[in-house]
């Protein structure tokens, strides 16, 4: 890290000396993310002479690397011809995530520059919806002919392998496109040279198919541990293929969108420090607005006891703790249970074997917190006055909490499991949504308990 | 998936009438990942009967992907000499994720049936530090010597290749062990046979040490693209190298303990429903009792004001609402501050850069919360009775949001950030933690403006 801050510094100084040369040989030879966290790091005009500078196909990986507000910045600056030129050096599916962030009359400048090949493979690519396999692939994979004897098969991924985004898995087709067989480069490197292709590829294959949602696609790659999965349409023709360096970025994305869903924040795919003030206000204000409105709820509970507050003003002070220890308990159940569906580790079915584990650990849970609550209270809330209404007070809250406490880690099991059911995403019932129905629940009993015997 | 169901029916009815040689057939042919589901989902006689019956090295591959109980169960009843071929056939990473689990006893009994030299590597990684490069990293590579040319290079992986975890790129190594640069396989392809490896390899590398976090490892792997990252020791000597899988893994389990620190849930190292009671209690208790001890605070709050509530029993009908609200604004904005620097998207110097991007959300927001407060509690709780206290009333409660929500946002933007710099997890600063402080907070603005005017 320290040694890439030094590589920092000595391209800068090479800017702003006007050392071009130098410049272009040092920015080279680092990798494109590297180069791209430069390159972010530069003010608007360092920016563009810089990436002016820089060789196409240099210029073409670091600008892949880029977030999509610098993108911006560079194409809105740079020549049309330049930016076919580069648009034509990006992998279709860094062209696609690119275009995407842009406004649509932009793309279309840009796109009227670009080679008549890659216009068409981005024009399909752009096609595919949102979080669907076919809009994380690539379409650059190398693909072989099942006659292709092992020496033609090398000399073909010679002379077309090298830009191709993996190259250590071939691709076996029909006339048609149809997926017939995959070959690794290990099996080609060990096989002799006239073996036939068709005798070496492996036609026990997984695939997936470009509706698939890209979670799935990067789960089977992460389970089977494969370099890559190749992509079918609904015809099953080969369209393109998922690497495992875009199915890690995938399972990253998607856990951070969970813990945002789990928060009550709709998912973002802006890094934050990128998104805008407006944007992240709407991200939150809905769930914010909802739980608000459905305090409401707890609200007119209170109202309903105000007789027995008033008598007893002391009950009001055990409120928050009550509150607190429910929300507190289902949001670890649903949190939990959220996490273990997502990574498929309990299905629908379990939902008797999680009521009955849950239970038993509410109930320990229960008890170790009501006891250690009525110390508490006696000893501290209530100074040490050990009076017929001090000892039953405290014993009411902490009978409470004995209840409630089983009852929130029922409820944090059961919705995100229902809403699975339902085909809802079981990561919007985390915490915040719970709290709010536990905290209604806790008021209920400990009033009701306090109202029988107060 | 059904295909799979299939499957697992087909050789469960082949293990029951007892065609062994098919199963053994039908069991070789599916991955071995499948498999472990497959032998998971059998009682412990079936379980036994199958395991015995597959060939060591498929039995070998299966194993390693089983779950620690069903490995111990498995350990428990198989002869000793057979665990020790299957120890030989396991990859030292394997090995040592399986005894890490087992009893010491059994580890021994097991250990002394390894190959002396298996023996040796699992001793050596076993004393590797949980969560350390060390304790993920494989020790089946392949290594060349620089002055190996191509031809020898391919000979040299036929021979000992096949079985290595990758093979998809070799090191070079010098007589020490010292790690001189990395060959790919496509390389390989594509050079003259005559050619030197010495001619042709990478020596701008990049490489972890053993004692460096598992999660950064995964992290330098997905940030490069890598298939593999090598491993050296302080003396900078090749001892390993961390795949890609594996650090697909890494990523997974760490986005997992991250989410249950979130929850106030002390991380996990087993699925959900194969861990115990007890242990889930011991997990989930401690913050439990922590927050609940910790909601004395805001209850003494409460006491301060006795003489406010007994007056106007009706504040406390706002209470819940002014607490969940504060408490999920906090809570939205800790989750978004802890995931941005668990993904290294802000740093500690943008704390100020952070706090002015929360705080202009927090105004919006909080304007917003308390109009619609506003016109809900004089519609709705007040039924649209425009006295003067409740008027005021409503406006105090307004009011009281508007100030807590910006005092959450910043709150729940700095916890993190300060636990970071005092070398915390930012993840233990989530939601539980945060709404606890935010609930104080809220209570002690919204008394003391009640108390101001009414």
């Amino acid at each position: 890290m320290a040694e890439m801050l030094e590589k920092f510094e000595e391209l800068h100084a090479l800017l702003v000396e006007k050392k071009h040369r130098s410049f272009v040989e040092t920015a080279t030879d680092i990798t494109p993310v590297d180069l791209a966290d430069f390159l972010s790091e530069l003010d608007d005009e360092m920016l563009l002479t810089a990436f002016r500078l820089l060789p196409k196909d240099v210029a073409a990986d670091a600008f892949a690397e880029l977030d999509s507000d610098v993108q911006e910045k560079i194409v809105l600056s740079t020549a049309d011809t330049r930016l076919g030129q580069i648009l034509d050096e990006l992998a279709v599916d860094d062209a696609v995530d690119m275009l995407q962030e842009l406004p649509a009359s932009l793309v279309k400048r840009i796109l009227r520059r670009a080679s008549p090949e890659t216009r068409a493979l981005i024009n399909k690519f752009l096609s595919y919806p949102d979080g669907s396999a076919g809009s994380v692939m690539t379409a650059e994979f190398l693909s072989l002919k099942e006659s292709f004897t092992v020496r033609e098969a090398v000399e073909h991924i010679r002379g077309t392998g090298i830009d191709k985004e993996t190259v250590y898995v071939a691709y076996i087709t029909d006339g048609h496109s149809m997926l017939r067989g995959i070959v690794s480069l290990r099996d080609l490197l060990f096989a002799s040279e006239d073996t036939r292709i068709g005798d070496i590829m492996e036609t026990d294959i997984l695939s997936a198919t470009t509706h698939e949602h890209r979670e799935e696609v990067a789960e089977i790659i992460s389970r089977y541990d494969l370099l890559a999965l190749p992509i079918v349409d609904n015809e099953g023709r080969l369209v393109g293929i998922v690497t495992v360096d875009d199915a890690v970025d995938v399972l990253t994305e998607e856990a951070t969108e969970d813990i945002e869903k789990m928060a009550g924040i709709a998912p973002s795919d802006k890094p934050y420090m990128k998104d805008t003030v407006p944007s992240i206000y709407k991200k939150r204000i809905p769930w914010l607005l909802l739980l608000m409105l459905s305090a409401t709820f707890t609200g007119s509970i209170i109202t309903h006891f105000d007789g027995l507050l008033s008598g007893y003003v002391l009950l009001t002070a055990f409120m928050p703790m009550l509150m607190n220890s429910g929300g507190n308990a289902g949001g670890q159940t649903s949190v939990t249970v959220i996490r273990a569906l997502s990574l498929d580790e309990i299905r629908l079915r379990d939902i008797f074997r999680v009521w009955y584990k849950e239970l038993r650990v509410a109930l320990l849970s229960g008890l170790t917190l009501g006891a250690v609550n009525f110390i508490k209270t006696m000893l501290i809330d209530f100074g040490c006055v050990f009076s017929a209404t001090n000892l039953l007070t405290a014993a009411i809250v902490s009978l409470t909490l004995v209840i409630i406490i089983p009852v929130a880690n029922l409820i944090g099991a059961s919705l995100p499991l229902l809403a699975k059911r339902l085909g809802f995403d079981p990561a919007v019932m985390a915490s915040p949504f719970i709290t709010t129905i536990v905290d209604a629940v806790s008021l209920l009993i400990f009033f009701s308990l306090a109202a029988l015997w107060l």
